[in-house]
């Protein structure tokens, strides 16, 4: 059950078998078991968010979607820095052209949001330091896991740019005056901190965070990716619902979760005390 | 001040008189001081939510409601599993009855809703483990105190059938990524570490729960019951609200409040440093 | 950077130059680095939020947002009781009269949405006993921070008459199970336990209070005024909105704020290595 990666890396997963390397910035690799992972492979530049790392990791979200080998997404990053936000030098570049500006937060908002919608899990597995953009993509993952000496922050205030954008996924994940800490005051959380007010899901320490990682992703790929993607649906849309309208679409969805033939193989399997066998995605 | 029930007896309240054996699948049980026992009372299937046992806990309540000596409801279960959420066998027999199985759904979202309309506090008092429906049920309710033994899940990945009513009231009590972890693993989670993450609102010794469970209900149930069902109405009803929308309507529900005798006699007994005397319910 | 309040007093900020005593039950100070302190300075009524109160402190809240010195608002009290509410013999004094107390607990809300409302940030510093309407003051601002003796409570069940609004800010700032137990047992909370759920981002030593407020004040206060209202505005807009909208929202914002002067200026001195200077409010 172990996946194909060494662990005697602490800057990354080690080896594994690249599927795709036309855009080496992020790296696209089959860790086995379900488990795909990509890797902001850009150290030089923070791994930071510019248009051209969004449309690649779109692109990559949607290969990873399509591959019928997939059921969960790994989320990590080459280098020091998980992700340092938008890439300031193209920011700078595009002062005074309005249009632009918000084409690139318009784009960033898109595939943020990709993630949530997309039918797999996808899991942040953070090492070193995730800020404004890059704490936006932790917070807009399903799940995260981040290794004991990293940090967060929305620090746009700092540069007199408010993390406006990022807020939504942050404040979508903590308390308001979690976040409201973090926003104006734009100063880093460590690891624990974010753990504490429900940022990422769990700490571990630094030398086993892809082990960790490995094995958190493993664990729900071994379930039924068309449960999984039925729940992961389900969840963002009654999340906005009242408690009334909420129950009424979910029994909806259970009822025609039950329909599904994973869901008999389930519970015949549960009743007869053996391991069930899913489909595909 | 001490309740009608002896504490000799881990797996229940003990002693108790018995207001109702009709159908002693659950049963309910005066601890005095306003305080109404419902026992989930079918070790045997592990407490399951079948949908006899909805009919009957949705009849339970009612009675409560109605019988004026009651203000507050505490919810617990006998034998090792609290609730181990709907009836499997049931599930399996409709397999393939889509119309059965969206009634059950309905039948239980329901009932999960009338805990949150009945204008009695309800208080779960979990020993065991609580999954599934029966995670919902004490997400469901309006407080929650756990045995430190205690577990919670919502397992049904493990099934092919994703917890997507469960969901409603988890995702309703903690963040998201812990809920997310949750349902997307199906993994047990601790008492501390359901108290940590806002599911449950207090963890005590095993031993413990039966009077500790009291001891919580008992000082709820010293107060107006008048008062408490103006309360619990306006929290729900508000939680939805904008800011604004929200202040206008509880600015008002105050203003009524304060037209009824127990607010009144509150004011007075707390300015003429006595104990008020509520009026009934 | 150390204010121009002296720390040998552990009931107050110190000695700090007055701008306004024409009705002292509420001053305010400026002490300096753009910091205004708002004093409730009532002691002998416990700080009660009566409705001349409210009016007072709706007028402060004009006068430091109109004054370009103040940047950030810190909201402290004087005595041993921070707030406790609503003044309890002026609501006896209205019992029967439903115009005048709707009156009340509307001119309430709207200064507790002021606080929201308000381009500055406010931070409530808590020191001894806040409860009722001096809890949802509290909640009200976008940050607190408490001295560590300090506690919490919404006690309105205790006299009959819940604590509706004061639940309308709590609700926002908390998990559902922790608000219940504190508007249905009424009792107090410690700083601690705030922290722990969410009511106050910060506890310090008591002697610490003043100290530890300003610094957080003043951080706060370093940063471009203007960033701070774009951020805060976008905060609480974007927070009922659905995922969709917020990020629509929020990528209009970003936009709009990369055209203020201050972001300009913050992302070159970014570049190039050195302090920004913010234009004013």
């Amino acid at each position: 059950m172990v996946g194909p990666f060494a662990m005697n890396n602490n800057d990354s997963f080690g080896e594994h078998s690249m599927t795709n390397t036309k855009n080496d910035a992020i790296t696209l690799a089959d860790l086995g078991q379900g488990v795909a992972l990509l890797t902001l492979n850009q150290p030089e530049s923070r791994n930071s968010l510019s248009l051209a790392m969004l449309d690649l990791l779109d692109q990559r979200l949607d290969e990873v979607k399509d591959d019928k080998a997939f059921k969960v997404i790994v989320i990590a990053a080459a280098g020091k820095v998980f992700c340092a936000g938008h890439n300031l030098k193209e920011v700078q570049g595009q002062l005074g052209d309005h249009q632009a500006q918000l084409k690139l937060f318009k784009r960033c908002s898109e595939v943020m949001q990709k993630i949530v919608e997309l039918p797999l899990t996808v899991i942040a597995s953070v090492r070193g330091v995730a800020t404004a953009a890059g704490c936006q993509l932790v917070a807009s993952c399903d799940l995260a896991i981040a290794s004991e000496t990293s940090r967060f922050a929305t620090p746009g205030v700092n540069i007199g740019l408010f993390c406006s954008t990022p807020m939504v996924a942050l404040t979508r994940n903590v308390h308001p005056k979690h976040a409201m800490e973090m926003l104006l005051t734009g100063e880093m959380i460590s690891a624990a901190r974010a753990e504490q007010i429900g940022l990422v899901n769990r700490v571990v320490a630094d030398e086993e965070l892809e082990q960790k990682t490995f094995e958190f992703a493993e664990l729900i790929a071994s379930k039924s990716p068309k449960t999984l993607a039925i729940g992961k649906e389900a969840f963002y849309t009654q999340n906005s619902m009242s408690l009334n309208e909420a129950y009424n679409y979910t029994a909806k969805v259970m009822a025609a979760n039950l329909d599904i033939l994973d869901a008999k193989e389930g519970i015949c399997a549960f009743v007869e005390k053996r391991h069930p066998q899913w489909q595909g995605k």
